[in-house]
């Protein structure tokens, strides 16, 4: 495709922007250790992460009402906490470990591959964080983004078709002039069926080594690149 | 007042940040003057914006749901337009002069303030104008925001208590953590109702050198500056 017409790049964040993953089991690490626990912190963090998906079934099926990832991100904190024998933490404790995800780290090229982008293209995030989730990590992270867009201001999660829609209408623009940007497949592909523009940034270890999912782009996607700094290198940035 | 529990400083924009008179004013000489036309042009902005505030009354008032500012403009324009006789315009003309509001222009001294403020503080807009034209704005300005807040994502046009409120929740902050900042001293009373603080940015010749309103903070306000850089040395930027 000709980059011509693209006027805006969104992108998914944990995980195709920052490496949630270290991230999270080493503040639980920071965290847990010196009042005693001694846990597998990187099994901590996948556990953690994998209640994540199925907790944002309640809100997209319409069970219960659009609440923020914070909330959410709780909810699933107690329940590994429990499973993981952990105990005794003060509420200022489990606020503060669960803002973990507002402190999360860029990947090593996050942050210069967005500068460059930023220069021709508005670049704004996809998420299904909350803004003040989003806000909080660009400050601790020295991400540039123009705009917060996702979940919050859809108060709907992806792959919802709300959140992209939303996030395109708000910038005034018509889905082909937008590039959703994402290491994972299944939020390409729901992009694309809202009419988005769509670039894989392969990110083969977010899960480790092992990883099993999301290894290659599987679909046909408009840009397929290996980080950030390709993506600009792509675009002619 | 300390300023060691503010995390958040929110602008409004047209007036406190940018300078929409002359901004409008040349704009509409650039694209109107080469048709033909001889206006007063410092007239016609004036004119255009004295339509600002009626045209949201609609939405206020619950007579009309939620349009965007982009959309009230258009309105207003053509409103001005046959005011000052000006005709033959096409769409694509009335687009691009009704987007003169997504091109205006800084005072001096605002991206060199917010840059300071930027380092301390979370900084976003608490504008009722639309996301698209404060994005479009900053891209052009170099206005260097943290986050977009205010009437779209509120849906909901200042003064209206959900604006500011809807802005500080999405921060997941409380009221007395963020400080708006404005010219208009309506706009600060508004705020400050909601329990937000508070700082005059003063900008007396927002409507030329014989403006009459808002000359000076007319209530106790928490801060109360000449401009942003006097503003970030209040708060030791």
């Amino acid at each position: 495709m000709s980059d011509l017409e693209l006027k805006a790049l969104v992108f998914d964040v944990f995980g195709t922007v920052v490496d949630w993953r270290t991230s999270i089991a080493n503040e639980a690490s920071d965290q847990l250790k010196n009042k005693g626990f001694d846990l597998n912190w990187l099994a901590f963090a996948e556990a953690w992460r994998a209640k994540y998906q199925p907790s944002m079934e309640g809100v997209r099926s319409g069970k219960r009402g659009y609440v923020r990832l914070d909330v959410l991100h709780l909810e699933n904190l107690m329940e590994v906490l429990e499973e993981f024998k952990v105990s005794g933490l003060s509420s200022a404790e489990l606020e503060y470990l669960n803002k973990a995800w507002h402190r999360l780290e860029p990947w090593p090229d996050s942050v210069s591959g967005l500068q460059r982008l930023k220069k021709k293209f508005i670049i704004g995030t996809m998420s299904n964080g909350n803004v003040a989730l989003m806000v909080n990590m660009a400050k601790h992270s020295g991400l540039p983004w123009d705009v917060i867009l996702g979940a919050e201001p859809a108060q709907a999660y992806k792959p919802d078709p709300k959140t992209y829609l939303t996030g395109v209408d708000w910038l005034g623009l018509q889905p082909d002039q937008v590039l959703m940007c994402a290491a994972h497949n299944s939020d390409l592909v729901a992009a694309r069926n809202q009419g988005l523009k769509t670039a894989f940034i392969g990110r083969p270890t977010e899960y480790g080594k092992d990883q099993s999912v999301d290894i290659e782009a599987e679909h046909e996607f408009d840009f397929i690149t290996t980080d950030m700094n390709d993506l600009a290198d792509q675009l002619g940035c």
